[in-house]
């Protein structure tokens, strides 16, 4: 069995290898760009560990799980136009230091690519592969509309919220999991147990990067904190808040909300002393420890050697150590 | 066997159903929006037409075929924006009619609809229709690539022009006939064969469509015709003209190119005009029957009853039938 770190370099070494550019080079060049940020590459991560824990030979592993990789920086490229994000882990954005053109073609290029990257496993495993892609792709879309759709709406529920996170988050590290294992020849009620234990780390993933927005280290993240406060996103953390506070922080919460001139510090600060009152800490670490315990439960269901699970207990304390 | 009409009859009684459609709704409303505006429906058609050349129970082809007017449309819908087209078939673009995020994640959503859909054939088929979709969607990525940037470019070559429109146009109707073919179970050389075929039929197509831009009949085509001149795209007809065309008439051409303020219809019946001299219609008539021919002679190397292959020689004459 590999360790995260030498899955990792493999990664590396295949992603320059380029192997998935064709001609026009131009077409691929965002791509290409995209990949070699020196992202963690989580993803493609998720998918080698699940595939090793059912086979060692992990160098027919190594193109599908690129392709999981280019697909997810396709939906990003396509998510920043839509945004009008400027920057994407500290560089410009492809519409940014192209146009929204390029950005536009050579996402739909980059998910070509992925189907093309994915697809290429034994015949047998093709229909579940296909079939696992197609959902997981689809809900990333639904994702990603629901987002889009909450920005405009004055309330959303926690329910909501949580499916929301779960379509666009949470359902692709389960999918990479699922992927992965079903490609190797795990049997079918062990892949969809990994695609479970993959929601649960999904939730947990999104729910921290929310709570690290607010409560985060500025250094430790790279990134200032409270973008979501400014933006009014509606997070769990907000969510619970409205609904929690007391009739005079509820005031001076929608004050917050609804006000079109603030100085951003002061509003961060007034916002998160709120969350601070309504105890939005100890709400975030009740759920997140659901989530940890959940995954916990279902991968100690699933009938392999304890050895096999080691890299995913370890995703989980990786996952959980970014809380602190 | 069915007859066109009747195929067509199918199709659009199978689109009516909207099959296709998930929830989120409003992610669905586009993609709905675009297949209901009454096309012709050719690359479904073709579809089925070679499935119907092999098998006589249809039913199993039609999701398949709305699969592949669902890919078409989503590119239109993302050509459309990065074309910032204000029409598309006398009715606003999506982007438009919403707003261009609509139109890049509904698009998305199209394209992963298109995917689930091709892929409803019988597994021993699975691998085939996979790349071949592949192959097109991606070739059709390339045409537009080289599409765009020959815009910003001052020439192009004929044999560049042919490659582009290839990428861009033909393959996806030769894509059409091969997977219609293929998940019939049709033997690899025929529908390979039907694919070189609608490569063929695809050209003859799109450079139809090009001579009737200029040549066509108002009335005829319910759009104004010129509209390539205007813009100065570099169709093959341009480009002969550029090639082929005296001192004299060279010069001018050159002037029309580069003049920024004109007259729209002067300029119009004065690239025409040099098209005249230069034999552009002769020069068209040339390529469209050499390519008739070879779809022709394709298509009598098959081997396959007469009776099975009618459907497409009436297709050929179809789109001979345009150019009167």
């Amino acid at each position: 069995m590999y360790t995260i770190e030498e899955l990792t370099g493999l990664l590396r070494k295949e992603i320059d290898k380029n192997s998935y550019v064709e001609s026009p080079e131009t077409l691929f060049e965002p791509i290409k760009y995209m990949l070699q940020d020196g992202g963690k590459m989580i993803r493609p991560l998720l998918a080698l560990i699940a595939y090793n824990m059912y086979s060692d030979d992990i160098s027919e592993a190594l193109t599908p799980a690129i392709g999981i990789e280019i697909f997810h920086n396709y939906t990003l490229l396509h998510d920043d136009v839509m945004d009008d994000a400027e920057l994407r882990r500290g560089r410009p954005t492809v519409h940014k230091k192209w146009n929204v053109n390029v950005a536009i073609l050579s996402g739909d290029a980059a998910a070509i690519t992925a189907y093309k990257c994915i697809g290429l496993c034994k015949d047998q495993y093709l229909r579940a592969a296909i079939d696992n892609f197609n959902q997981v792709a689809m809900d990333v879309c639904k994702g990603q509309q629901y987002d889009m759709e909450f920005e405009t709406r004055e309330y959303v529920t926690t329910d909501e919220y949580l499916q929301m996170i779960h379509l666009k988050t949470a359902v692709l590290l389960a999918g990479c999991l699922r992927h992965g294992a079903l490609i190797a020849g795990a049997p079918e009620e062990e892949y969809q147990a990994l695609y479970n234990f993959g929601c649960c780390i999904g939730m947990l993933f999104q729910l921290q990067d929310d709570y690290l927005d607010v409560y985060g280290d500025v250094k430790t993240l790279g990134k200032n904190i409270g973008g979501d406060i400014l933006e009014n996103k509606k997070t769990y953390m907000l969510i619970k808040a409205r609904e929690l506070a007391d009739s005079q922080d509820k005031k001076e919460l929608e004050m917050w909300i609804s006000k079109k001139d603030f100085n951003p510090s002061e509003k961060i600060k007034a916002v998160k002393a709120i969350y601070d009152r309504v105890g939005v800490p100890t709400i975030v670490k009740d759920i997140l420890e659901s989530y940890s315990e959940k995954s916990i439960q279902i991968l100690g269901e699933i009938k392999l050697p304890n050895e096999k699970k080691q890299p995913l207990y370890r995703i989980i304390r990786m996952l959980e150590g970014r809380r602190k």
